[in-house]
């Protein structure tokens, strides 16, 4: 029987339960922690070869470069190649970073808000207003980076194959100070959404009313996929040059949650007038990347198929992880109304919605239990979710039998508030 | 006997037999490169054992932290200490970032325009004109951001133990407009000079017109000494400190000239507030920076006693090469009067000054010998040297018997052109 349907005295007699639950979990003093999207140390493991001196030979690109001078700005071009790969683009098209895609991303926002995005566009800083389409639930620290910048945030619904798409196209075509949106399009953080190829094609072809509006196409999870393979998704970079949006996109991409979170190497792809456009401004601020861990990252992994390989690895390890919740999350709530929850092939999160005004209700009562998890609101533009019911799920730094635990205390915190919710309405 | 003590005939019987040499080495077909600063083969072959998996050790940082995840954005604790002991400022006021300390002043200048200096500070891009204070001769790439940036710069002459800094107070005092300097207070680039206790002090002394007011310490050569062990210089975040003027000095080191070129580490001192101010911003652009990086260079280097004894053994790679060109230099232009040259205790350059008027035509001869000199202007803001006459020299890359070779061809050019001025003088 579903809470909604209970009286008043049903639902005292499930809340004396469900708190009797709570009360013996709290006793239990767990301290379990599923706040960030964290690669558990077996993860961690996967990669330790990396590090042995032999990836690095004679520590000579095959061009002959030696990697340990300065040098090649753009990424030694093995290298290229195999981050253009991950995101399906080609290499003459990419630029290979340091350790931090978020770190690229910034810094073209920076640049696009002190010059502006190239071609005589007007600097973003000397505008009235800037404004970014935001699809919700997203990833916190894109928000914040627009936050620290001044960029109005407008939140777009993200349903199951990508954001609402006639209210992004309504909006980009009637207000000029929308200069651009966010987009995760594979496994997203947190829903898991992957965007369908009817919804890239509609990013590269919508009708924009500001003629500098870019899209940044973080493929934070281009490979990181639970079962068999990684979904594919349309190459947004081709299909703006087929639009004749040539320069809208950029894509981004890292292997921190392919080798070391941090450790790794990131890049960014794009038009080759973007490409262009952003060795040069790369070219006043370093002299280059580390080129020694990009020749350890090509060395270790090889390519594609080396890369696919070894997410297979990390597969095997977050599948039991992700299927612990989802298994929990049905035995206990299924058909109770209570709560919605994704069911991901990929990424790094499982995102759940309480009714409606419960989620700092949740994840404070799951705190007061020794369970962490992410802030509710922390996936919606200035932390504000306006129907307070999200709360993203971090299931891959703790064991599977933390998780059990874990779980089985949220779903009780869940069912607590549930139920005062629907008694109070009596 | 001089150039400029002969007559029109003894000028031509010089010119031709200088010519003759030029023709002779010109059959030859060198191919030597001069231009950047970058350590040679055998130097970075010192760090080699670096790269050992062993240095890794558990990945695991002193205070147990697993450096192959993501956490700790200010850098390891003993990397911090490491990297602190480097530019003599106390861990606590120290953060390491990645590779690239000329990324730091980059974001660090590229924030002030955007947001300012903090304290409520007016943006500097909303400022009619931001001025920098730069002694030259100096590094091309400060002053290429600077120019990026829209910073118009102001040459300061660079003497023995620092720029004028009679000029510099005059300046600064009067003029709000000013916001900042550059210095390179050991072994700079291309000078060698090292800067005096007293010119340390007026820096952080002096009286500003404009309250953000901020130094630029790119202390690239902290340790980088040819003889027997650094020259010690004021810790200039002290000095601030002590004067009142607390906030005013950012203080800039990176490994890349100890371990390998592009492939080190960096980091960044300050005061306390203003680090904390940094680490504020860091946190909005990355998730952190390359640990394992961080403790490879720890325990591959120790401390700072351990850096000094390693960079010994740069020493005893560099001096011979900067012998040979000073020896050379000495033996064929001493008394002449037509070319002065540094003798630098460190550092990687020798920094050159002609007859007035003849740098670009030297460099254009020795290229056209093979030989690749910086181009000339390139030390100065906007690359334009107002008398035409300082060229930088790079000695570390080349070998010591191509250095002998090309500092002849250096030499021909030198007094081909001297000669030709003196006689169009006649």
């Amino acid at each position: 029987m579903k809470y909604s349907e209970m009286n008043k005295e049903q639902l005292l007699n499930e809340l004396k339960k469900e708190r009797e639950r709570y009360n013996y979990y709290q006793s239990k003093r767990f301290s379990y922690d599923m706040t960030r999207g964290k690669p558990a140390p077996e993860q961690l493991e996967l990669s330790n070869e990396m590090c042995d001196i032999k990836y690095l030979g004679d520590f000579k690109a095959e061009n002959g470069f030696d990697c340990r001078n300065y040098g090649i700005l753009d990424g030694l071009p093995e290298v290229k190649k195999l981050m253009g790969d991950i995101m399906g683009v080609d290499a003459s098209k990419v630029i290979v970073c340091g350790n931090s895609s978020l770190n690229i991303m910034h810094n073209i926002l920076t640049k696009f808000m002190l010059s502006g995005v190239g071609g005589g566009c007007t600097p973003w800083s000397k505008l009235e207003k800037v404004k970014f389409i935001c699809p919700v639930p997203g990833y916190d620290r894109h928000f914040t980076i627009c936050e620290n910048l001044g960029i109005d945030m407008i939140p777009v619904e993200l349903k199951e194959d990508g954001p609402d798409m006639d209210l992004i196209e309504k909006l980009v075509r009637e207000d000029e100070s929308i200069k651009g949106m966010w987009a995760m399009p594979r496994y997203s953080n947190p829903d898991g959404c992957t965007y369908s190829d009817e919804t890239i094609r509609r990013i590269a072809n919508m009708e924009c009313k500001a003629e500098d509006f870019r899209v940044f196409f973080d493929d934070a999870y281009a490979v990181h996929f639970l079962d068999n393979g990684p979904e594919k998704i349309l190459n947004i970079v081709d299909e703006c040059q087929k639009s004749g949006n040539e320069n809208r996109a950029f894509v981004f991409c890292s292997t921190s949650k392919i080798t070391f979170a941090g450790g790794g190497i990131s890049a960014v792809a794009s038009s080759k007038a973007n490409i262009e456009w952003y060795n040069k401004y790369l070219f006043i601020q370093t002299i280059g990347f580390d080129k020694l861990n990009q020749l350890r990252h090509v060395k270790f992994l090889k390519d594609y198929e080396g890369i696919i390989e070894h997410m297979k690895k990390h597969a095997r390890l977050l599948k039991p992880k992700f299927d612990i919740v989802l298994n929990s999350l049905e035995k206990e709530l299924e058909g109770l109304d209570i709560l919605e929850w994704s069911k991901p092939k990929g990424g790094y999160f499982i995102s759940i919605n309480t009714i409606d005004g419960l989620a700092d209700k949740v994840v404070s009562l799951a705190k007061d239990c020794g369970v962490l998890l992410t802030p509710a609101g922390s996936t919606f533009p200035y932390k504000k979710d306006p129907r307070n019911r999200n709360i993203r799920i971090a299931p891959s730094f703790p064991s599977v039998s933390d998780l059990a635990e874990a779980v089985r205390v949220l779903c009780v915190c869940v069912k607590i508030c549930s139920i005062e919710y629907y008694y109070d309405k009596l």
